[in-house]
């Protein structure tokens, strides 16, 4: 297996992004191969010799660079010879077969769609990311790839992070949430309701039906399906929520004891290990030709090394195929060639 | 002022409902009044005789109650003697000034809407929460009462919230930021982008444009403004991450020393204290003629006692006087008769 890395991609390139490749390779089997890229002069000196690496690293160089801030679409058509467009053309030309970056977010997704077709039967890829809960994972999709959902789309996420949890994360029959406002059937806008008939109709799936926000964190459910717009808002809210309160706690403890706040340390940092999402090595985006991971944009070497893994573990079960065999089989919507 | 109180809302109804109420009465003025709604049989035994509460309380009739689990629409139409269409009846009828209920979210919100009119020149009423956050107080409008938003009424939502921190949380010139995902122009889907284009064109509004998801623990707003599906996921979702991540506090503090997990108890407590919604008594019906007051299904005899002095400072500081006296000078939209 080919996997192309952004050498370039997210605040901690290209130290810890080289570094968390290097960490990979031992973990990886003889004849896979990490192709890293980004500008040659700067990837070069961060690695063994080139005979003591053998096959296992190749160098792809990619002049320039987008920075995380940027504009997507308008950076990817002014910086072709960037590193995310690389990976990208990379995967098209049958070079990779998993692409994997740090950097801009909206890039990412942009030039991965632009470049890798769509499997066959999938109308729009979506962003899953996994949630490490005290109740277990919990994959949501999408993050932020579409916030124009039609139900189709809505209910393709649900069968896409349904087979990702069951043969990713080894959750047996994941049960299938829909994010609403409410758990009765009247709650939600229309998409939602739409979406909801979809996803009952499909007897194969385990749709658990409506949730609430709160229920994520509960163990009601593997996988929870919502438009790009609400799971970004609730991937970054998270983020901020966690930070905060752990800011809230620190601060609340050194008021206390100082004794006491350093008594603590240790807990809060097995927490923080325990609940980290970079454990999972990032978001991917479900539903292009291909295998695409998308790390944060303040990955480390682990971040990195785990997403190669998980890339690995994407190709070996064959998730790929498993969507497409499912959607060529479904009775619902799009999936047989209806419009989008 | 007179107070229409529904005694029978929220799970620790009646008896939190009407301590609440009770405990209330010595912050208030003597003229106030309490008017306390639902069966009488169930109301009178819990209260001071006549003679000793005066003026101060009366009781209202209303032999029925509406599930917290009922549809909203169907059960006001089935249940009209029920204690949440019978405050709406009175605050429509000129008999109370505000109304307060812990119970059905969906029902109250309607009954509100239906029987007291919205203020002149508003669009559409939206529910407005305060979270307390490590770096102040953030007013979050609308979290569940309008999830099919236009621009007019997201922007008449900063409107109003901004005058509601301003003068009720005493934030001067309240920061107001427009919840999307991403702080570029670019980023968001069309209603994002028109407010924000109606947002910027009032320049007696202190717009900070854009924010995301975490940015409501940052300090970077007073204000957040979201379409009501948004932000009714992100009040159900922070309260859910809230409880699951003290919970796994918890659980990793007793696996290590229960030692230390008593000493850390009283910390968390401080916490939770601190940073509890309770406090600011109940979220508000912001756009309605007339004080309307929302409050969480598990509220305590607190709670309610802070909802009715909420209720009564937002009375007294005449913030729906200032709302439509700012709607009536703004250039924007709606405000001067256009369409919704």
């Amino acid at each position: 297996m080919r996997i192309a890395i952004d050498a370039m991609g997210g605040d901690n390139a290209p130290d810890q992004i080289i570094a968390g490749a290097l960490e990979s390779i031992e973990f990886l089997a003889e004849e896979d191969q990490l192709i890293l890229v980004g500008p040659e002069e700067i990837i070069e000196p961060r690695l063994p010799s080139p005979k003591s690496r053998g096959s296992a690293i190749t160098v792809v160089h990619a002049p320039d660079r987008i920075a995380m801030g940027e504009p997507p679409v308008e950076s990817l058509r002014k910086k072709p010879k960037s590193s995310i467009p690389t990976i990208a053309k990379l995967a098209k030309r049958g070079h990779a077969d998993a692409v994997i970056s740090a950097g801009n977010t909206g890039a990412c997704v942009a030039a991965f769609q632009m470049r890798m077709r769509n499997l066959p039967g999938l109308n729009r890829p979506g962003i899953a990311v996994v949630f490490p809960t005290f109740e277990g994972p919990v994959t949501i999709c999408d993050v932020g790839a579409n916030i124009a959902c039609k139900p189709i789309n809505l209910y393709q996420y649900g069968v896409m992070a349904s087979l990702y949890a069951r043969h990713l994360l080894g959750i047996d029959n994941p049960r299938i949430g829909l994010m609403s406002i409410g758990a009765e059937d009247a709650k939600g806008n229309e998409v939602v309701k739409k979406t909801r008939e979809l996803m009952k109709s499909d007897t194969n799936l385990n749709f658990v039906g409506n949730i609430e926000g709160r229920d994520i964190f509960k163990g009601v459910c593997d996988v929870a399906v919502c438009e790009g717009f609400v799971g970004n808002v609730i991937l970054k809210l998270t983020e901020g929520l966690v930070d905060g309160l752990f800011k809230a706690i620190k601060h609340e403890l050194l008021e206390e004891k100082l004794r006491l706040a350093m008594k603590f340390k240790p807990v809060m940092t097995r927490i923080y290990k325990k609940y980290d999402y970079n454990e999972y090595g990032g978001a991917l985006l479900l539903g292009v030709n291909g295998t695409a991971i998308i790390c944060h944009g303040s990955s480390t070497a682990r971040t990195i090394r785990n997403a190669i893994l998980a890339s690995k573990k994407f190709s070996t079960e064959k998730i790929n195929d498993k969507i497409v065999e499912y959607l060529a089989q479904t009775p619902v919507g799009a999936a047989n060639g209806q419009a989008d």
